[in-house]
């Protein structure tokens, strides 16, 4: 037994939240996309991405590329993985929020219960639901990774839009309807509703 | 079919993982602090993470607090589920590094092949292995949540320490060992090791 180390006062010491939130210069939040396949959640999310890094937003995308074959490696697409699925990046999500940043993910996220699920776990402003409407015929027309032609085909089961319902929302936080719109004009509209939330400074 | 949709050209924009480290102003890394129950694992990273906070640095603490009831609340105590909680938590720090930040685990991790797999899925550079070297006998006096009584009375089975392996770290990135040494000064050695390492600047 070593004496010394007994007697030694340990004191806490941790950085809550708030303080966290203070030092970024912005409020933390998440930007939950959802959309169609093709509808450009993940385009439009790291554009978003790209222009509150511009402003000194301390800011992150959670989207397939970096989710679904590190973190969610082990899921697949049955209705319990999928569930899973939304669920964990619903609480990786709200780790970043609690760390003070920005935090953007683009999954289609079909279901409004698993959306719900995730805003419940968050507090009131820091949820924001993110609808990225592109109607069916120009998703499907885009088709950017030829999964529609599959799922026409019956190669794909299930597919969202085709084989298994989108539940659109209804009251998103930012409805964004992309028919007409620049990927920049896209970006610049949802982050003017995240200076109108008060969650960033206006740019200018 | 919208057809002014169409003819929009869109252009992808996303901000690089050099990008972001490049404005946080340090590098990224994950500091896998590793230790007997009541070592102080969870204190002494805390204090880190206080430290860091002081000098400026985007840093973040995952440990049971924030984890075991949130992303890994399906996960029980079993040899697999504990490999999964490893795992899991390995995929989310390396997702905090991609963001640019530091961030900080505290778990015992008792096992070296659970420590190897997180550390292969990071960048060389980019995993500290930091191990809290407490001597058990002083972890047992302590005994801060009762653990080790329950432990020796055979209510917990498979405790670390008792009736279940440390396999302690032979090459710790960080090798701490605590006795006689205050929090402060624990966290003060762990961060003067991130400055020689070239993580974060020195604070004066």
């Amino acid at each position: 037994m070593d004496k010394k180390s007994e007697n030694v006062v340990w004191h806490n010491h941790s950085v809550t939240h708030e303080a966290r939130v203070a030092k970024k210069g912005h409020k933390p939040c998440v930007l939950w996309f959802t959309g169609l396949s093709g509808s450009g959640k993940s385009t439009i999310a790291n554009a978003v991405d790209y222009l509150l890094y511009q402003q000194g937003v301390h800011s992150y995308v959670l989207d397939g590329d970096n989710v679904r074959h590190g973190l969610n490696g082990d899921l697949g697409f049955s209705d319990c993985d999928r569930v899973e699925n939304i669920r964990r990046i619903g609480e990786v999500a709200k780790l970043f929020v609690d760390a003070g940043l920005v935090v953007s993910t683009a999954f289609i996220s079909p279901f409004k219960d698993d959306r719900s699920l995730v805003r419940n776990q968050l507090e009131p402003g820091q949820f924001f639901e993110v609808y990225i409407d592109t109607p069916l015929d120009v998703c499907e027309q885009r088709d950017p990774k030829g999964l529609y032609k599959k799922a026409r085909n019956g190669e794909i089961k299930n597919f969202t839009g085709i084989s298994s319902a989108y539940e659109a929302p209804e009251n998103a936080d930012i409805h964004l309807q992309t028919a007409g719109k620049s990927v920049e004009q896209c970006a610049e509209y949802i982050v003017q509703a995240l200076v109108d939330a008060g969650i960033v400074k206006a740019s200018i």
